[in-house]
């Protein structure tokens, strides 16, 4: 396969992390008969530091113009606690998603074994889990009409929903539930918000196209306190935009293997992948920063190609780092451990 | 003292755990010569059964010419799942909290010595938790306006936060932060709500009236994460009213607790008092259901009076209970486990 991969490091540790993965995914072309072309383009603090623009238009035509956008992370102490600074990267964020499309954000959480003992949860509690959010990620309250009145006074938040944005979010929780255990939560807060009425009315609807999915409704407030019971209780979850932002995250932190999560956000023209921990500025340059989530991320990106002997290859030799104690010092539990480059060096090397 | 409380059971438990809040306090006034005044009035599914209403005209009567209000528990397993029944307990609770200006849900997270076993968190993790969340409660999306356009195709709900009710709430916050360890946590998502760059510039404009109090900002997705990772790091926080929805549940479940959290909801005009635990259908009327929650709140009341003697010796008795092991079953552990009743007749003699 000929892919073209649209190479956006970002900022912090996120050049680091890249690097690695595209190492590895070299080794997988390699291996396997594929031609990856690499199109590096700019986004975050450092298109604006370069440009003045979080996501600049040259950075939106090379992701569109290639196949797959493969993403470090974004995010600069300059910008944090400052909410009226007028360009942010997080802005750059959100109009990358918008203007690419990228509707569904896919958020895996799962355990490595090796790794439970860095739960902040019992072991009996988190063992086993293996769930998958789908939050949507280009509509709600993140992107409805939002501003001030009354002379700033007063300031509002607009959520709005349409039934089409529901229903192509759900159909990708159908249809991963299918591939998986066949169990569908859908998340929402139908007691209080009409938006979240109109989300479980067009799901349930959606049940009787896919008679074997067994699907449940629950309440955002109840499914925040079932992750911390018991979180491998559940397996596929759909929810909208604020939700999954902070389920997604509270997810993350209970496996023990939170910097090792991938992500993927994808729409129907493009996909993106990328780790779910942010850019580490602290770490930025030192060769510490652990790029198995970006690795990982890149498994995903082979996947969504249909590539799974590919993805299961980088996944293959993830844990076999993980089990010849090749790691980072994150993980290292204080005993010997290896840069960032010398991981990605040896996970390449085994593939 | 003479006081006049509106006593609401609600459904399910309710009625059962209220009683024992009763019979406790009664204890209370007694020995410190108080002269209590119990107000009942009907409230949830077992006011709309009785009226048509969850939340009648004469029981908020009876609540405002109170001093105070004593809560259960509502909701009952008809109403659920059906969101579009017409009529809900839950919409009694949103009328009650907006018609008695109960602005501020004072909601604590604590841990008691002998429980910290039962918390899905590690030991370490949890210990010396000690936080409150203040949530705003009658204001944001909860009440914004909300509903349907393109023939129900398209639904929205509209969040709204005025200045004046950022400040009631974070005066709340900052007076609390005072009496504690002087912490404060605004909880927002100003990198994308509008709303929440109100709460944050609010606060920060608030800061210079408390030199003393040292406030942090964190973004909710970022909360809701550490609440997990390192409970104890918290002591007082502010957000509105959704973000505490899912935070404090969230926040409910990590001390191991749960089944004892008490909590407040204050205006300027009233106050109320209820356990956070619901109404728990499939345990009415058996006796098992866990008093202690409800107890505490009662205990809240007395200290919202300023009886702070009154509150200590209503939790010494729920601590000897606890040490004692006269405990309902919830926290027995398989062990001897005694009735609601009983629980409740030996904390009234504990007194
Ligand atoms: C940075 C922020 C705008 C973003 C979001 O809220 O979506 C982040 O928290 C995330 O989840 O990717
Ligand atoms: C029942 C529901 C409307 C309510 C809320 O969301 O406020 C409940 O979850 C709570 O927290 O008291």
């Amino acid at each position: 396969m000929k892919l073209n991969i649209a190479l956006l490091a970002g900022d912090g540790i996120g050049p680091e992390v890249i690097d690695q993965a595209v190492k590895v995914s070299d080794a997988i072309a390699k291996k396997f008969n594929h031609e990856i072309t690499w199109n590096p383009a700019l986004t975050g603090a450092a298109a604006i530091d370069a440009v003045g623009e979080p996501y600049p238009d040259a950075t939106h035509d090379i992701c569109v113009a290639s196949d797959a956008v493969l993403f470090g992370a974004i995010g600069h102490p300059k910008y944090d606690n400052d909410p009226s600074a007028t360009v942010r990267p997080e802005q750059g964020l959100l109009k990358m998603r918008k203007k690419l499309g990228l509707f569904a954000n896919v958020r895996p959480t799962f355990t490595f074994p090796s790794l439970l003992d860095k739960s902040p949860l019992k072991r009996e509690r988190i063992e086993g889990t293996d769930l998958v959010f789908l939050r949507e990620l280009t509509g709600g309250i993140y992107f409805g009409e939002k501003g001030r009145r009354d002379g700033g006074e007063t300031a509002f938040d607009n959520c709005v929903y349409t039934r089409a944005e529901v229903q192509r979010l759900a159909v990708k929780g159908f249809e991963l539930a299918m591939t998986r255990s066949k169990k569908l939560c859908c998340v929402d807060k139908a007691n209080v918000l009409e938006t979240s009425r109109l989300w479980r009315e067009t799901v349930q609807a959606m049940e009787k196209d896919y008679p074997e999915v067994e699907v449940s409704y629950e309440f955002v407030d109840a499914v925040a306190m079932r992750l911390v019971q018991w979180p491998n209780s559940y397996d596929v979850l759909i929810t909208e935009n604020l939700f999954g932002d902070i389920l997604t995250d509270e997810a993350s932190v209970i496996s023990g293997s939170m910097g090792l999560m991938p992500s993927a956000s994808v729409g129907t023209e493009n996909a993106l992948f990328e780790p779910i921990h942010g850019s580490y500025p602290q770490a930025t340059g030192l060769n510490i920063a652990n790029p198995m989530a970006t690795v990982l991320s890149a498994a995903m990106m082979f996947e969504n190609f249909g590539l799974h002997e590919e993805g299961k290859a980088i996944r293959a030799a993830v844990n076999s780092a993980l089990d010849a104690g090749f790691v980072t010092e994150d993980l290292a539990d204080g005993g010997k451990s290896y840069g960032t480059k010398e991981v990605g060096d040896w996970l390449a090397k085994n593939i």
